[in-house]
């Protein structure tokens, strides 16, 4: 990892390099051909091998032991963050793709062990519960399993062979347990694009539909100062507003509804950034609607199966971004393991920012 | 906090001070009364009213931003540790109480999309799941309304109105969603008491149904070395080497079997230390059978409902007690995280040591 | 089981013995005071210790033997028809009071199976599937365990002694598994009351908020013919078109929102019938918005725990419906086996009427 | 539906022609090759295009409401049996495939209500609950797609296509909602060849691994007489005394280990009789182990893809056996309709066989 002036410095140049091609370059996307754009930005940012033909980790080898020391050693009031939603029925699903909210009952209750039918000695009562909720229902991370690009999952193997009904047989989230813990650096472009109310709504909101923008996000982080250089391994997060928005307001489409996030164009950025893993406030992580006549998350397509990289959505960076504005460190020690379900193409995951 | 040399020298005072009951010495227990132990434990070490009417995490309470910036401060070379067991159907529940083993189910697969079923644009492909689990099947946290006492629930509160089919609508594991940050610490007391194998099993696993006492505990943190203080806000990790049999030869009644563990004359120890959570390598943490005739669970009647105290189960702790036996140094930070799951009892967790 | 004739003629006369109360009166119903109604209702029909104090079935037992037999007999041309809905996520739920559709999600699958992914010996390949369901999402019967009156459940027992976290401990609907068979009598008031489109909707349709009275039963009796008399130990099945409307318009507040339904003045109906059972087409059976300013299901409070009433609600009565209109007969066999989940409060069920 | 008389004396005679192959000779059987007789089996029996290209029942096209009218006819007492086990946790399944047995769970109970925690009006209390199981758990119909044949399904479509992890797009157990009523025939071969107690056991129960061959099957029905004649349409019951078994001595392997069933040579029988359906009181319905030395189910992968027979395992014929045995008559109209689940590949079902 390089200093975060150094990084600072470079970008500029890199970008000069890169944005060539009309796949960065927003003005120049072609609305009608994604298939097209979808192939070249598969192409030019393609990890595949970088880590072996056995990796199960994709960007997420960026991160060493060096790496959490140092990001440990941002940790100076001891605040601590969740960045989860919380899971219950009040949550966003609407069920589209089987996609319900999480259902959580009770096995005993106190009620139960108050009106003494529990049969336990001594006076003790207890209550347990369960819950049924699909991986992908509020907070969490996308496993590398997750998408698919033309048959094909991350390191270019066949998904046929590597995500069946028993789950995913190479890249399961499992592989990540103890991984998904670095320096977390808090992009709140919501707060830097929309310092203040507008007719597009309230500070601090992007409206829907917005595209962020390598632009915007390097303009973003020059405008936070040196905490937001991103680099080599950092998980970034990005905060647009939207959850803002649902808790003021209701879902109101939160799930798979309009919903500004990642243009497509951003995926040089993401790649040679080197950065670990990127999570956003927002369902789906990239722009709704996607920047295409007919798509459907195509830099989902380009980032997990090709990149490799782990992309956590519908986080609370609420608390945390207000911290940041305060006192204007956006850096942070950032320890976000998923439950390790064997096999699971994702994880509902409770982030903690450390400060 | 007390610096660990201090503590280690107050603990035989206080000692001298409180062990004087039956219920703090285990050749004093009577094995035919439970009832008067649990009443004379939870009236001793019961912390109602200590932080509030209002309270919801009660020995959390214990760690600050302060306790957690110093745990920060303990990360040297960045190792992070998963201390979570694998989240599968090959588990250790057999059913009892309805508990299952997790059921995680795909609700789109890499065959799928290979075969071109699946109806996205542009060659996307995808892979969803769905998990249904108890929130008490593996690695996990009892959130305080877990246990009550005689129909009371952590603060002194009626079980009925805390815990209903609705969930806990006062102590729910929510409420710990970003609490469960602070100092670890490993009494690695399987590898103290066992440092060798022995017709009891091999080197570093505690024979079946060995109580654990607070002299083991404080003989090993002795033994261990400074860094294995305890005190105030800690998070202190008790392994058994049970889990460590299960890898090897079988669950065998892990869930609800014979197990070493905590002795329930530990309850004052738990008490005086003020440490802010415990977790073990087994599945009910305190030993089994219990150390009564018709008993089931009476430590946790104490110190969950009375004390306040958030207990881990089922951890693994294998990797990290090998480190530590390998630097001595068994103190680091721990980041373990519930799902903040609405009203839960209960969260499954992938608790994070880093060193 | 009187003749159809004899009860034709029987029903007017017991109207004018009974309907003498506000209670049995649509016109004098005080719509500020569900109490003392519900109150009057349960005491004027509880059917307690008519089967003696340890009975599990209620109205269930006017089916015996001899009814089946007669039922059996009814069926002439051996046509079938299913009554239930289809079960999947395309259902009613909006997730109220935790109730989801069914979310079925498959453990293997045909894909796999061609992909050789199973490890089956002989070029076997397999598909097994799960579901999770709430038992009232969809076609279902309310068991009696189902709505409690001041705390009390069927038969006079404290609702806290039977229904526990572990289920119905007395009445559970494996209790019923073999009772629910017997004569249905279908009374298409959705029909009778709308032969023809109109500005309420079109033909076969009531409008929202339609309370059917004991009057519009009786008429549509008459109306329909011999075939509809209604006497004991019947299967009632009362169509009000409102399913008909959520196929044609999508589902619209059918769970839980306005609809045509039984009035709360039919209690006294259901009671001197003597039937076994009844069903509707509607969530919720009885009419919604409920008769009083602020009530909730008031029906099901006197029916289902003071009467001891099994009730179906959801069937889709569309199939069946236009073969009786055509073939001018409204009663078959009616099998409706719940599966027998011990101590469930409601099953789902596949209904056949046989004609 | 020829008349049982013709039945039993047409029997031999289309024996003589059909049993020439080593495929429906149990002394002929090459136990190492089980491909070779799948595969001949597969081909002698394979009823692709019977009903048409769009078919989605398969054998059940064997019923039609003529069948269905005379299985009405049978009807003489009105005796109502419940043919399944009970769905609880005390169930047979061992976690094997996931497979768990249901688990049941409250979402509101009455001790809630008892407690005043609901927040109904006018003293209305309620309980609800949840079901997640595999629809292969207990008592079940296995759908058309639930077993392939190298890949191909009934009717000869490729499975990929057939069943995904969005369910079983043409075959699902929806299809037979309304299909599954007819003539139950009950073949009780336990008590028929095991009259009395022997070393094999007791009375009434076939050994462990007993399989069951077409001789079996026809000296069975002229034994039991002229109601037991089996022919086209009708749904075969056939008793082994497994189930009974596991009441008494506890499940002990019912779910996957030793048990009699069909051999593998009665495919022939079961396609000559053109019976609809067939279900057995094992988990398996055929003989475990299978008569191979590699095997897994061969019987079933021959008749479910290739001969499209619907198949029921798990039932509970204890009280219809011995309703049977005191009258003398086992035939009935068997009223078995699966849970219409859209896409399903199987189903929970609770059968119901009256007489």
């Amino acid at each position: 990892m390089s200093t975060p002036d150094a990084r600072v410095e470079e970008a500029p140049r890199r970008r000069l390099e890169t944005r060539t091609t009309p796949t960065e370059d927003p003005a120049r996307l072609d609305r009608t051909d994604p298939a097209r754009h979808v192939a070249e930005a598969a192409e030019a940012y393609r990890n595949w091998g970088r880590w072996g033909e056995d990796d199960r980790l994709g960007t997420l080898n960026f991160i060493g032991d060096a790496e959490r020391a140092r990001a440990a050693g941002l940790v100076r009031r001891g605040a601590s963050f969740s960045l989860s939603q919380p899971f219950d029925m009040n949550g966003p699903q609407q069920g589209w793709r089987r996609r319900t909210n999480p259902v959580h009952t009770m096995l005993d209750t106190g009620t139960d062990a108050a009106a003494g039918t529990q049969g336990f000695p001594h006076g003790l009562g207890g209550a347990d519960d369960v819950i049924a909720m699909p991986l992908q229902c509020s907070t969490q991370w996308d496993g590398l399993g997750h998408i698919f690009d033309h048959g094909v999952a991350w390191n270019g193997r066949p998904a046929g062979q590597v995500v069946t009904s028993d789950g995913d047989l190479v890249t399961g989230i499992e592989h990540a347990a103890s991984a998904l813990v670095g320096r977390g650096v808090l992009l709140d472009v919501g707060r830097y694009l929309r310092p203040e109310a507008s007719e597009d709504g309230p500070a601090g909101e992007l409206p829907e539909g917005y595209a962020i923008t390598t632009a915007d996000l390097e303009a973003c982080i020059a405008a936070q100062g040196a905490t937001s250089a991103v680099g080599r391994g950092d998980l970034v997060l990005v905060r647009t507003g939207r959850y803002a928005r649902a808790l003021r307001d209701g879902w109101n489409g939160y799930a798979g509804g309009p919903s500004a996030g990642l243009s497509f164009t951003t995926a040089g950025w993401l790649h040679r950034t080197e950065i670990a893993a990127i999570a956003t406030d927002t369902w789906g992580f990239e722009v709704r609607p996607n920047e295409f006549d007919d798509a459907f998350q195509p830099l989902h397509q380009v980032v997990i199966p090709n990149m490799g990289l782990t992309i956590g959505e519908m986080w609370d960076l609420e608390a945390l971004a207000a911290d940041c504005a305060e006192d204007g460190v956006y850096e942070f020690l950032l320890v976000a393991p998923p439950l390790p379900i064997t096999g699971a193409v994702g994880s509902p995951v409770n982030p903690i920012a450390l400060k």
